[in-house]
């Protein structure tokens, strides 16, 4: 039975095991772990994040924050083997694991570097230089950034229980605010184990960091005016979310990552069998790979020139027919298995659905050869390419949360526009080309629908960082469909968790302010 | 029969008259005119802002765009003394009326001038530096904010006819936005006026302003993805907009003003008698006062140290006594009308029910006298002024919209950080001290819980520009219970209606967008 960690404590939820949820292993199938949050005392929870862990935190200055992050940092890194293992039973390969474990080490130290460069060693922040409001010298205006006198509630997905609480935690720590995670429930014991290093290392303050199992429901009527609800996972949750009356009733803050059918984009001037064209096609074949495909930011559809088409289907094939697939403990294995059965039969569907409107080109749903591990016990899948309709409306309405991509031909940069658009809000797409001046129009024109755009050409394809990998500089989260809401972005993210109040004042008073 | 505009055209509604809404005159009770939406073609509407004004408008520069508002802000001015007259009908003195009119002109001219100023001569904007994303020198980051794809539906209150869509339409115009303007029923003809000065100054490109009649909820299952609803009002109609199946399912942006018991606290260093506390009556009587307390910014909650409960009680009431009040076409009239016989009803009601935690000081909710007008058949009320429990529920809780306020005397410094934070978030405070070290903790601790601070002392009490007044210059927007939105605070009102997209690129590609 997973305990949660509240008030400073372990506790364990008081359901009869056979009324609690049982997580099990994706590739085993074996019980990891049952989880509830039946007789956990979740209001004094809150109370403990708000009066004591807040209390602490914005006493602090930024500078004094960033200690935290990075002692934080260093207690992960030293469990990091243990972390890496306890992956592996949802399904992670071992770069896979690293993905997610030395990706959330790298945000905090990121944000911890950050913080000191480019906040002050303060425990609040002013904007900009005062402005006269008026005709004299004496009334002037500026803005400050203070701590919320909140909480942030993270409900998190299931497929960064170690990066996705770590970034969220670090852009609270630095804000100032207290964190209380809900894990997913399928990956709950991978979270449970971090807070658990966090914890025992003794290096944040008490109340600053709690952790729930279990569902969201009974804590959302918990939130108040000052808190956040930074929520990652499904459009349908998102929903159910947004339209809780609390969530209403008390305007709370909530910042949203949901559903996106990211797209990559070879533009008309990359010829097949060039060295562009051979990264375009590592790129569409490591997002549908890597974590067997469950990245929120991961490319689900391929637009390319139709003159094209055929050669991409054969060359994105060909790459594929590469993965092995299977226990992500043994060595010769490249892409584990997704998270849980469920799953699974989900991305089945979902492919089906993509395939009603064309093809399977590569792979497919019902089908999948195994490396040590019994494909009918794991959650294995295989990866499978889908040539179809770009005008259908299935491929940019369905996400496949799994290996699975669709290759959409488009006739000209208007429809390539179009079909991108089509996704109503992504979270991130890839613009592959070498012409300068013709991307510089077609991203002006992709931009509003995206979070992210990622311009691969023969410049930056040998040093970047992925399609898929958000970064702490740069914001993470998408309109529309993606949610509508930002994380990271620089000192962005820890500005947006903090209340922004402008000032009218006097200059002696901000001169006190800014000294 | 009040037209709409739609498609560049004038258009009548097809109800019956008997069918539509009257609207009387708040001193008369004349019918002004008959409000209804029947018949009106909204998605035609709505198509039309999105492919002819937004195409028009994101191909001009932020230059030309601040052109545009120079351009509206002309034509205003042109009709100010029209407007102004109609503004009578609806309860206006002559120096409402211009807080309403002249505070649109000055917006549309200090967004237009802050844009040359501060905006670059381009049609979107690259924030910041290039950041190296990765360990060479070709794969860096940055931040692109672009016009959205869609439009600004402005859902607005009955208070502001006249400022509230100059406001709006000045940071979507500036956005690369074509806007669409709800005006709230009681005022709409006020609205209808404005908008058929700017309609026949033909200053703006096709499409960039329409205006519709009625109620807001046909229009809300049009909203897509890009567009931005702007809503100021009620809570409760802020709940059903934030809870519309549309907005939820597409994530529409919603930036909501609303309720908000905005507070002046006195402190314990002011002296009655002193002219720091003369200036603090001022402050009060002027808030409850101007636009007969209808602001949604106006002081509801008067926080005085318990010692000097008696002086203010006595200094407010005398101060109020001198207020006259009747019909707004009457030279020696300080104070109109509310806007209807509705409100008045309503703020009569709020009256009582604070006042059940106190009592009435000066003012009662059911007596007033009039100059030159018929107080049976206009929306007359006296100021009222209570002195009520602070630490009872109501005078928190409860938002008289109109010339009323309470006055709560808190024991220290710890209470009356407590009371202020009782308002659950508010749009602005008023704080009044020359004590400076004190001051400065005092408004850190009140700040999370408000969208402005007003700091009066005896350096600003000569120029400041009121409690109330919003400006350009700085956000304007409260958390919690004020709606949690933000709008102006200079560039930032136009930047968050833009989609802002991390780009990583190489070197030569950023090097041509920055050009």
């Amino acid at each position: 039975m997973l305990q949660s960690y509240l008030r400073d404590a372990w506790v364990s939820p008081t359901a009869a095991p056979d009324s609690a949820i049982e997580v099990r292993d994706a590739i085993t199938g074996d019980v990891v772990c049952r989880v509830s949050n039946e007789g956990l005392d979740l209001a004094a929870a809150f109370d403990h994040a708000r009066n004591t862990g807040g209390a602490y935190l914005r006493d602090l200055t930024f500078h004094q924050r960033a200690d935290l992050l990075d002692a934080v940092a260093a207690a992960v890194r030293e469990s990091r083997d243990d972390l890496y293992a306890l992956s592996a039973r949802a399904g992670a390969t071992l770069t896979d694991a690293r993905y997610d474990v030395d990706g959330g080490i790298r945000v905090l130290r990121d944000y911890a570097a950050r913080a000191r460069a480019e906040l002050p060693d303060a425990a609040f922040l002013v904007e900009g230089e005062p402005e006269r409001l008026a005709k004299g010298e004496d009334f002037l205006g500026l803005h400050l950034c203070t701590p919320s006198r909140g909480l942030v509630l993270q409900v998190n997905a299931f497929n960064f229980p170690v990066w996705a609480p770590l970034e969220k935690l670090a852009q609270a720590l630095l804000a100032g605010m207290p964190s209380i995670v809900k894990p997913a429930t399928p990956t709950a014991y991978l979270t449970e184990r971090l807070v658990r290093v966090i914890a025992n290392a003794g290096v944040l303050p008490p109340g600053a960091l709690q952790m729930v199992a279990g569902s969201a429901r009974p804590a959302l009527g918990l939130l108040r005016e000052q808190d956040v609800l930074s929520f990652t996972g499904s459009a349908t949750t998102a929903g159910v979310l947004r339209t809780h009356p609390a969530v209403v009733a008390r305007s709370i803050r909530l910042n949203a990552e949901a559903d996106s059918v990211n797209a990559i984009m070879l533009a008309p001037d990359v010829q097949p069998g060039s060295r562009l064209f051979a990264a375009f096609v590592r790129e569409v074949t490591t997002e549908m790979t890597v974590k067997a495909g469950q990245k929120c930011t991961a490319i689900r559809r391929v637009l390319i020139p139709r003159e094209f088409e055929s050669a991409a289907l054969e060359a994105i094939s060909s790459e594929l027919s590469t993965v092995t697939i299977g226990n992500p403990a043994s060595e010769n294995v490249r892409m584990g298995a997704v998270v849980s059965l469920e799953q699974r039969d989900e991305v089945r569907r979902a492919a089906w659905t993509i395939a009603a409107a064309g093809r399977f080109v590569h792979g497919s749903p019902d089908k999948v050869e195994v490396i040590d591990a019994d494909p009918r016990r794991g959650a294995f899948l295989d990866t499978i390419l889908i040539s179809a309709d770009a005008d259908a409306g299935a491929p940019h309405e369905v996400e496949p949360f799994g290996p699975v991509a669709s290759v959409l031909a488009y006739r000209d940069t208007a429809h390539a526009t179009e079909l991108l658009a089509r996704g109503r809000g992504s979270l991130a797409a890839s613009l592959v080309s070498d012409d300068t001046p013709w991307m510089t129009g077609f991203l002006l024109d992709a931009a509003p629908w995206h979070g992210r755009l990622h311009i691969l050409d023969s410049v930056t394809m040998t040093q970047t960082t992925g399609h898929g990998s958000p970064l702490p500089a740069l914001k993470h989260g998408g309109p529309g469909r993606a949610g509508g809401g930002a994380e990271m972005g620089g000192m962005r993210g820890v500005v947006d968790l903090m209340q922004r109040t402008a000032l009218q004042a006097s200059p002696a008073l901000l001169a006190t302010l800014r000294s």
